[in-house]
C-alpha cells in the first residue's frame, strides 16, 4: 500500500498503539511519516524510541505533546516548565532519528485556567512568559516551538489559546524558527479570520505543523472526542488547506483523530482508512510531491 | 423581595413556565423586566401575551428568537424570511405592552451550516442577505434586530455567526437603530478581543442587548445546556460587564440560563436564585440605578 507522500500519521489517532504497533500500523499503509506523542514513547523509553523511529525509515512529523503552563509562579509552573524542556529534548532526539525531511516541532497546548482562577488575561499572559522561558532551550536544541490554538469550547479547561490570531501574537515577539503554531482544522475551521490568519501565519513564517480531522455534530458527550475522518464531517479542507499551500508550507499534514470508536478499531483499519479519507477529502488541493532533500521551510523565518 | 432595577429575566431561564408562570415567578422576586420568548406567548396568542405584559407592570427587555437563515434561496428561506416578519411583528407589540423602558429588540440566531453543506463562506453572507432583507419590516415597526454570536462550537449546527466582531461586520450595512447585536457573555468570554468588540459595540451603538450567565466545565452532555448561574463558573463578570458599561449602555441585563437542573428547579427558587447571583457577581459593577424616564440609547446611533 501506498499512501500520500505528505500524509503524517499523529500517534494520538492510534491511542492504545504502542509506539511499535504504530510504525507497523503507518508503515503496513505506506506511509512515510509519524507525529509521536510523550506517552508512547517514555513508556519504551527514549532511547529505544529514538531507535524503533531510525530503524523504520519513517520522517518525525512533530512531538506531542506539552505546554501547560498558565499557573501563576510557584512549584507547580516550574514543574511544568521543566517537563517541557524535557520534551524538547525528546523532540530533538526523535527528529534527528527520523528520516530525511523529520522536523523537530514542539507542539504545545496552553493549558486552561488555574482551578478557582477567573483571570484569563493573567493566564494568556503566562502562556507568553513561559513561551520567552522556553525559547532558548528551544534555539539550542534546534526545536521549534508550536503553540498550538485549540477550540474556544476548551478555553476553561485545556487551552486559553483560542485563535490563530491570538498564537501568532504570542509568538511573535519570538524568532520564528523557535516559535511558531500548530495549524489544526478542528480547532480552527469556524473561526471567520482563518484564512487571513493562516496566510499571516505563512508571511510571518510560523506554520510548524498543519494538522486534519473533521468536525462534526452533534458533540459527544465527552467534547474532546468529537472528531472525525476527513470527510465525515463539515469542514471545508479544499479551502482550509489551499490557504495553508498557498503560503508556501510543504511539510507533512498530520491527521490527528480524537475518537472513541477510532480508537477502538484495529490499528491496520484505521491507518488504512486515515490515508483513504486524507486522499480523497485533503490531498486533491495538496498535490505537490516533494522532494526528499526537504528544506525546513519554517527556520527560514519571514 | 426586590431585584437589581437593571436585572431581566429571560424566560429561557424559566423554560417550562408558562407566560403566566415566568411572570408570577418575576414578580414575586421583585424583578422589573422580562425578556419573552416566542413559544410560550404564541402558546397564548399574542393578543393575550400582550395584554398579561401589560397586566404584569414588568418592562420587556427582549422578544427572542428568531434567525435561522442560512439555506439558499427556495421555499424553506422563505418561509424562515416570513416567520422572522412574524416575530418582528411580535416584539413590536409585546413592547408596546410593556412598562415604560421596554425595547423592541428581537434577537436572532443565525442557524448552522445548511443539511449536507460545507460552505460556510456561503451560509455566513446569506445571513447578511437575510439581515439586509428584514431592516425595511424592522425599521417600519420600530424594532431592533439583535443579531447574537454564538460560541464557536454551535457554529455547524446552530449558528455560524461566532464572534462578536463577525456581528458587527454583518450589521455594519444596516441603520444601528434597526440592526445591532446581542452581547452574551457564555458565547464571548474566551474571546481574545472580546472587550475590544465590546468597545466597539458601542461606538457603533449596536448594543441592543446585554445578557449574562457562567461558563463552567465540564460541559454536559448537551452542550447547549452547560449554562450556569453567574459566579458558579469561569467568567469574570466585572471586567465584562466594566466594558459594556463603559460604552454607556444602560438597558436591562438578562439572564439566559439554559441548564436542566435550573429548568426542573421550581420558578420562585430560580427567580430568586437568579436575582441573587446578579447581585453577587454582576451588579456591583453596574450599579447606576436607572431613571424611569429612561432613553432609547440604542436608536440615537452612534
Amino acid at each position: 500500500m501506498t499512501a500520500h507522500p505528505r500524509l503524517s500519521m499523529n500517534q494520538a489517532t492510534l491511542k492504545r498503539a504502542t509506539l511499535a504497533e504504530a510504525i507497523a500500523a503507518v508503515q503496513g499503509a505506506g506511509y512515510e511519516a509519524i507525529g509521536t506523542w510523550r506517552e508512547p514513547v517514555q513508556s519504551v523509553g527514549l532511547a529505544e524510541a529514538t531507535r524503533m523511529i531510525a530503524d523504520s525509515g519513517l520522517r518525525v512529523s512533530t512531538h506531542c505533546r506539552a505546554g501547560f503552563f498558565t499557573m501563576a509562579d510557584g512549584p507547580e509552573r516550574t514543574a511544568s516548565l521543566d517537563d517541557n524542556r524535557r520534551a524538547i529534548e525528546e523532540t530533538a532526539a526523535l527528529a534527528a532519528a527520523g528520516a530525511p525531511g523529520s522536523r523537530a516541532v514542539l507542539v504545545l497546548v496552553a493549558g486552561g485556567l488555574p482551578a478557582g482562577s477567573r483571570d484569563l488575561v493573567g493566564a494568556r499572559a503566562r502562556v507568553a512568559d513561559a513561551l520567552a522561558a522556553l525559547a532558548p532551550d528551544a534555539a539550542a536544541a534546534g526545536v521549534t516551538l508550536a503553540i498550538e490554538p485549540l477550540h474556544p469550547m476548551y478555553c476553561s479547561d485545556r487551552a486559553v489559546v483560542s485563535t490563530l490570531g491570538q498564537a501568532l501574537d504570542l509568538a511573535a515577539p519570538n524568532d520564528p524558527a523557535v516559535v511558531g503554531v500548530a495549524v489544526d482544522t478542528f480547532h480552527l475551521w469556524w473561526d471567520p479570520a482563518v484564512l487571513e490568519q493562516v496566510a499571516r501565519a505563512g508571511r510571518e513564517g510560523r506554520i510548524a505543523t498543519f494538522q486534519v480531522c473533521d468536525w462534526a455534530t452533534p458533540l459527544p458527550a465527552d467534547v474532546l472526542l468529537g472528531r472525525h475522518y476527513m470527510g465525515d464531517g463539515v469542514i471545508d479542507f479544499a479551502a482550509f488547506t489551499a490557504a495553508v499551500e498557498a503560503t508556501g508550507y510543504d511539510g507533512d499534514v498530520e491527521v490527528e483523530i480524537f475518537n472513541e470508536d477510532v480508537w477502538a478499531a484495529p490499528f491496520a483499519e484505521v491507518a488504512r482508512r486515515t490515508a483513504e479519507s486524507f486522499a480523497a477529502a485533503v490531498a486533491p488541493t495538496s498535490p505537490r510531491p516533494r522532494s526528499v532533500k526537504w528544506i525546513h521551510l519554517v527556520r527560514l523565518g519571514p
